[in-house]
């Protein structure tokens, strides 16, 4: 088909390398973890060996701090929920931001309906949280923050070292929602001084639906899958092994290759914003360009909806989003541009364009000139535009 | 290596077409269902296909009912504790057997620090609770019934049809933890008169790591995992795509071949427990023979040890369990033995011997010539042997 994907948040394609010994695992027939023969055991090398892999991506001292699970969606919800039912005794109040993704909304929204207390905190018009606001959010009862790393739809990177700084004095557990960043941006769990950190294979070019979460050794938390005692007790069910081996080995390859990795992203990132005004006006950037993933940038085209500016573009074969991926059925604009401060109608006019590691500028130049057109299409037949020339 | 798995309880090994089908989808470079340009598109049709084959193999009406989960654990915490939450203002009692998996044990058990009550039957001296006395135990407060349709240490098989006739007279959802049974044993979910039935692909011959839970249209249950809109809203991230589409080639197969692997299974049980008596005498078969899975047998050889067993075998690259490899860690007797009224020590002699429908008559006599010596050699050595010897 040779499509350029410009829709690296919604999936990553799969390394050459991460192919080869997912094959090499199907075609082995794992045997399980647990089991404590001979086939149990060599299973068990390979689970204990990507869990290695993914302590050394993101610096946790002890591989036994890594639990695997299902994906990024899984992580947070057992990093928030298991933190709230395991600490409810020491209070009921936990603090966050208006621009989490959803599985950390709503994991918070079914807290609440348990009795438990949310302050959500907005963001400044760069699109980051002020860290004296999380500080002064804290009270005695507060037994979580939690702020995202990344934002998935604006690529904007929060001060988590800062933020940690203060949940560490004021003695507080906190959770960072890294699904975005982890494997693209450096991630270092000590520097951050976060307790726990969600994250998923696949921004890291492993595959989807499995993921993990940091939880520094001590840290009190209930497993949201209680049954048998597989990952030290922490997340029971017959492992993923398939997909584990994939994040593995994919893990090494990030740790290895990710400042070259960033280097190529940001090229494409300048090239990109460099050319961008060349092609279309009146748009605005809701990305902030200082602090931000180096793949990513949203931007909202006025007086045209962003719904058919993707449509078009998917007839040029060019993959972009909306909006994050998870919530596609929902019609509303963005909670995230809203908090933002940007209008209903701005909002509803945005593209979020993430590219990987197989893109070029080459695909950037046939992005811009598929853009260009449809943009000058849709503004000509828009109501708002054409009031606007009106005026 | 030339293991005889014997052991396929806790893993089989994936089909030939299964493994083709996987490989495909990782050369293939899926992307993500929910996105809406034609490489989603793509990705959804897998997904549904999937779904839909999923949905035939166990009989449901609509492919909607299918939720994809990370496995037999994830479905079974999903419907208890999304049944019982979402059902709260209706009752806090919820009913269930003494001989069920962890992961049913548990997810109650933590329900329970929330202020629910279980009331836990037991089971006759055949293995099986009676459906009476779950009659019995429902009461105006009860909200959830959860009976297992197998048991995975003995294989023995529930009543669960007369069971939900009583659930569904007295208007009471009704669980079954299918994982043992589903693509083995012919599962219809309107003749079970189940609202919820969790299973895993692995059963089945499909991956680990990933499952189904079956929720009848119209039945209250909270998600799990809060987030996106995944699954018809029932269970949010990024979906494990690539085992899926195993689990949906696995699924189509199951349910075109269930007769004939039923014969053969059938077949290789009874040649077992036929020969039995011919290698090793004073043990005894803790699996109902007239309602039990094909493919399992547990037995408890008296004054020696079921790990000692184990680990004798597998020198002789024969793989056995003792117990469910979910509870490995755990040091204590089976719990599902001691309802069963086994003593301590008859317990702790236990062999759950497991096989597939890659097994032939040639592993049975491997394994039942190597059971016959290493009984032979741990009895020499058993005090509680000798001791018997010397009355």
């Amino acid at each position: 088909m040779n499509i350029v994907n410009l829709d690296h948040i919604s999936a990553n394609p799969l390394l050459p390398e991460v192919k080869e010994v997912m094959i090499e695992a199907i075609r082995g027939d794992l045997h399980n973890p647990s089991s404590q023969h001979k086939a149990g055991e060599h299973a068990a090398g390979l689970l204990e060996g990507a869990r290695q892999a993914v302590a050394g991506l993101i610096n946790a001292r002890d591989p036994k701090e890594i639990v695997f699970t299902s994906g990024g969606t899984e992580s947070v919800n057992h990093a928030i929920k298991g933190v709230a039912m395991a600490n409810r005794s020491n209070g009921n109040h936990i603090v966050t931001t208006n621009i989490e993704h959803n599985s950390v909304i709503r994991s918070l929204k079914r807290l609440t309906s348990q009795g438990f207390r949310v302050t959500s905190l907005p963001v400044d018009e760069t699109g980051r949280v002020r860290p004296a606001d999380v500080a002064d959010a804290i009270t005695g009862e507060t037994i979580l923050v939690s702020v995202m790393h990344s934002n998935n739809e604006t690529g904007t990177i929060q001060p988590i070292e800062e933020i940690g700084e203060i949940t560490r004095e004021k003695k507080v557990l906190f959770h960072s929602d890294a699904v975005d960043s982890t494997g693209v941006v450096p991630i270092d769990v000590d520097l951050l001084k976060v307790d726990l950190l969600s994250f998923a294979a696949n921004t890291f070019y492993g595959p989807t639906g499995v993921g993990g979460l940091y939880v520094r050794k001590g840290t009190r938390i209930f497993p949201l899958l209680d049954g048998g005692v597989q990952e030290n007790n922490k997340r029971a069910g017959a492992e993923n092994l398939l997909g584990i081996v994939g994040m593995g080995k994919a893990a090494e390859l990030a740790a290895r290759d990710l400042d070259a990795r960033w280097k190529r992203l940001v090229g494409l990132k300048k090239y990109l914003v460099g050319h961008l005004p060349e092609h279309v006006d009146e748009y605005l950037i809701n990305t902030n360009l200082e602090y931000s993933l180096p793949n990513l940038l949203n931007i909202s085209l006025k007086y045209i909806e962003g719904e058919s500016v993707m449509l078009m573009l998917d007839d040029s074969n060019i993959a972009v989003s909306t909006k994050s991926a998870c919530a596609t059925g929902s019609l509303r604009a963005s909670h995230v541009l809203l908090s933002l401060g940007l209008s209903h109608a701005d909002a509803q006019g945005t593209l979020v364009i993430a590219w990987g590691i197989d893109n070029t500028e080459a695909d950037m130049d046939r992005f811009l000139a598929a853009l260009q057109s449809t943009v000058r299409t849709l503004r000509q037949m828009s109501p708002l535009h054409k009031g606007k020339e009106a005026l």
